[in-house]
C-alpha cells in the first residue's frame, strides 16, 4: 500500500505527520496522523492509538489534544485515525452529525448504502496497523489504545474484542453502551440493521456481559459534560464491570465538560499511564 | 466598561474564558481570551500577555498554544487579545492577509480609512490592561509579554516603549524590523503614512537604535521557518542589541517552522522563563 505524505512538521522534538492511503476496507483514501517522538536510529517504539469522537477528523486531537510533550517524554508513537470514510460517493446524511461522515462508530456496516464504505472496524483493526508497522518505527508487540466519546467507545470495543492486542485501554468520556444511547442507536440501526443481536459485538457493556474482559482500563469523565446522562452514562460500564468482576478505574473529574479543554487536561496523565504498561520510559 | 462573557471552560485546573467588550480605542467590540489558573481565594496572580500573529484571532493560541499546563504550574494568568479591530464598517482589504483585519500590527493608525478603528497600540497598552485589572485576579504590578511573528513584534515594541511595565519580554519568530520587511512595510505605509519617521516608534530595531533598552529578552526562532529570510531576520535584532550593548538571547531551533507546532513546543519554556522574573512559583 502506498503512503502519501501530506505533511510532516517538527514538534516537541519529534515529527508530527499527516498521511493518506487508499483503504481497501473503506474503498476510499483515508487520512491519519502519526506522531513519532525523537528516538535512537533503529529503535522501535510502542504505539498508542487515539480514536476520535463524532464530527472529528484526525486533525482535532492533533491540534488541540496536547499529546506531543508526553509522547516525547515517554517515547511513545501516537496514531490518530479519521472517524469515517469520506469523499464523493461515500454515503452521508445531510445535517446529521450522528450518522455518516464523521460518525463511523468503528463498526463494519452490513446494511446498504453504508456497507460499501463504512468498515471502520476492519480499517482500524487490520488495515491501518499493517500500514503503521510497515512505515513507522513501531513495535507492534507493544500497543495501547485510548479515545474520546465515540472514540472512547471505539477504544473499548477494540480492546475487548482483541484480547492480548493492547496492554491497556483508556477513554475520555466514552459512550459505553452505544446500542441504547439516543445519539448512537439510530446509527447502529442504519449501519447494522434492525436486528439488535449483531449490535452487541460493538457495544462495550454487551461485550463484557457476553464474557469479554480487560485487565487495565482507565476512564476519565467530566462532571459538567452535557452528554453525561444520555449519551455517555459511565455507570453502566461500572455496573457491568462490577457484575463481571472486571477491574475498572473511573475518575469523575469535577467541573470538566466534553471538549478538548477536558481531553488536553488529562492527556499527559493517560499517556504516562499507558507508558507504564507499554514498558516505555 | 461592561465585559461580556462568551464562554468559560475548566481546563488544567483553571478557567479558560473568552470575553468581549466594546473598545473605545478601536470603536468596535473586541474579543479576548483569559486563562486564570487555580489559585487561593483573594490571591492576585502575575499576568503574561501573548500577542498573536497575522491572520489569527484570540482563539488560535488558546486552542493550539499548549500554555495552560505551564500557566497552572507557575500560577500565571495568560491574556490573549485579538490582532485587529473587526466587524462591519471596519476597513479591510479583500484577499490581503497582511493588511486590515487580522493584521493590526499593534500600531495606532493615523491615516484614513484605518485611523477610525486600527488603534491596537492604545487598546493593548491602556484599554485592555484596565479591563483585566478590573475583572480578573491580576496583579498588574507583575506583567510580562510574549508573542508570535507579528505578535512578537508587538511584544517587543510594547516592552521597549513602556520601560518598567514588563519584567521580561519573549518572542516566537518575531518580525524584528517591520518597517523594512516586505510583508509589513505596505501595512506601515497604509496605517502610518508615507513619511517613515513615525514608523520608528513601532519598529523594535529602530527603537533600540533610538535608545530604548530591555533587560530580559528571549527569542526562539525555527531554522526551517519559511519566513526567516524576508519577514523575520532575527540577526537584525542581534546586530542592534550588540551595537547598543543590550542583552538578548536568541535561540535558533533546528528544524522548526513558523506554526503552532513550533510555538507549542517552546511555550512551557517561555512561561517558566517569565515566571522567574514575575516572581511566580
Amino acid at each position: 500500500m502506498t503512503l502519501e505524505k501530506k505533511s510532516e512538521v517538527k514538534s516537541h522534538g519529534g515529527v508530527q505527520g499527516v498521511y493518506s492511503a487508499m483503504s481497501e476496507a473503506c474503498r476510499c483514501p483515508m487520512t491519519f496522523a502519526v506522531y513519532v517522538p525523537p528516538h535512537a536510529r533503529g529503535m522501535k517504539l510502542p504505539v498508542l492509538w487515539y480514536l476520535s469522537g463524532l464530527t472529528c477528523t484526525h486533525a482535532n486531537v492533533m491540534e488541540k489534544g496536547e499529546y506531543r510533550a508526553a509522547a516525547t517524554k515517554h517515547g511513545v508513537i501516537i496514531v490518530c485515525p479519521d472517524t469515517s470514510p469520506r469523499g464523493e460517493g461515500v454515503a452521508d446524511v445531510a445535517d446529521n452529525w450522528k450518522m455518516g461522515m464523521g460518525a463511523g462508530f468503528y463498526v463494519d456496516a452490513t446494511e446498504a448504502p453504508w456497507a460499501a464504505n463504512y468498515r471502520m472496524y476492519s480499517y482500524i483493526r487490520d488495515e491501518l496497523p499493517a500500514l503503521i508497522a510497515a512505515n513507522f518505527p513501531a513495535d507492534m508487540t507493544r500497543q495501547a489504545i485510548t479515545g474520546h466519546s465515540m472514540g472512547g467507545h471505539g477504544a473499548l470495543i477494540m480492546a475487548l474484542r482483541n484480547p492480548g492486542r493492547f496492554t491497556s485501554c483508556s477513554a475520555f468520556a466514552p459512550i459505553v453502551q452505544p446500542s441504547t444511547a439516543g445519539w448512537s442507536k439510530p446509527a447502529f440501526e442504519a449501519y447494522l440493521g434492525k436486528d439488535e443481536k449483531p449490535w452487541r459485538q460493538y457495544d462495550a457493556v454487551s461485550l463484557i456481559e457476553d464474557g469479554a474482559r480487560l485487565e487495565h482500563v482507565l476512564v476519565d469523565q467530566g462532571s459538567a459534560d452535557s452528554f453525561l446522562n444520555d449519551g455517555l452514562r459511565p455507570w453502566l460500564l461500572e455496573e457491568a464491570c462490577a457484575k463481571a468482576g472486571m477491574p475498572l478505574h473511573v475518575r469523575m473529574q469535577e467541573g470538566y465538560d466534553h471538549s478538548y479543554y477536558f481531553i488536553s487536561t488529562f492527556m499527559a496523565d493517560h499517556v504516562a499511564w499507558h507508558a507504564r504498561y507499554l514498558g516505555a520510559s
